[in-house]
């Protein structure tokens, strides 16, 4: 283990939402093993519905940043993940996922024929939903990415400010009603030591068994 | 650093989506440790939507079972969290919130106050998002909670399938709009060894600076 890659606990508390980072590049190996890293994320059905598009040209940067009123680690970190996701790229991918799925060994036959059977329903049933499902997917990549990172030493900044319809047509999905974006995130090396803002005492949001009332 | 905790790549490689748990209780002191690092998730503003409920009690854990289909991992599970979210807990945390921030020194009070100015109305701005960006904070915190328990020896399923309204009730918030339900999360020892599933090719999933086409 290189000193470099830090334990999970190591990772979860250093990390802050970083503000300005340096210009140094992401080497390429680096870079490398954070997508593969990410790509272990699991998803609803293996479906992986989740585009991950890294913004590297500095136009690009310009109009991802502008699209996010101007919020400059954009235009500083060497990449920013926009986390997109195709809400309905299971129809297309289904057959492929459940053939690899039986091919790993990992699923029996009747299993994936039991998701064949069953999934579609249920994504179809998710009505209005099922943009927040495909999205609680990328977020699950997003945060491993994130922490990822941090175990190598890279700083990253969960990005929820920026207008969704100059993201799409940022990345070429402005026409297209299954694209949905669920997050941005620059990763490079940080350029600020930012400290610790605290949170809510617990009593206040970890309960057991019941929530304590209304309106908590 | 005691053999348990995983750096990060070792745990998020080697989470699977566990099914099967044995009833070995988690340790007090574990347990106490992965709430303090699901804490460390960062969220929106910091305004800390998501409540967090852990379903111990046999009664809960068979009456969100019988929410989720049957789904057996709840029952075997030591715990299982309910990953809900107050959608508008901020209208009665962000004073809090923000004191803690300026008394940490992680917030010039100028900082604050720009917060204060600004984020109610972004908040409200978001309309029929407001309960999806709650709901991407809590995945952050479930996502932080599946990877810490992993580094520790403790396998997750992050689970989708249940019926909301019935989760809602189960945790006592069946009348409160406010709620939104975003994960089930059961940590426990596993019981099982599930084999990697596979992945779409990542020239299906992962882009530089555009979408190739539409309908990815």
């Amino acid at each position: 283990m290189t000193k470099s890659e830090l334990t999970v606990p190591e990772a979860i508390r250093s990390r802050r939402s970083m503000k300005s980072f340096k210009s140094d590049p992401i080497p390429d190996s680096v870079l490398h093993e954070l997508l593969s890293l990410m790509q272990e994320a699991p998803s609803s059905w293996n479906f992986q519905p989740t585009r991950a598009v890294m913004i590297r040209s500095m136009a690009q940067k310009e109009a991802l940043a502008a699209a996010a009123w101007g919020q400059k680690q954009i235009l500083e970190a060497p990449v920013t993940f926009v986390f997109a996701v195709s809400i309905r790229g299971w129809e297309k991918n289904m057959d492929e996922i459940l053939k690899t799925g039986v091919a790993s060994t990992a699923w029996p036959q009747k299993f994936a024929d039991w998701i064949r059977d069953n999934a579609p329903g249920f994504q179809k049933g998710l009505g209005d939903k099922e943009r927040e499902y495909a999205i609680k997917d990328a977020m699950i990549m997003a945060t491993t990415l994130a922490l990822a990172a941090q175990g190598k030493g890279y700083a990253s900044c969960y990005i929820n400010g920026w207008d969704e319809s100059k993201v799409k047509e940022i990345i070429g999905a402005e026409q297209d009603k299954n694209i949905a974006i669920a997050l941005l995130l620059p990763i490079g090396m940080a350029n600020a030591e930012p400290k610790h803002p605290g949170r809510l005492p617990s009593g206040k949001t970890i309960f057991t068994d019941r929530l304590p009332s209304p309106n908590v």
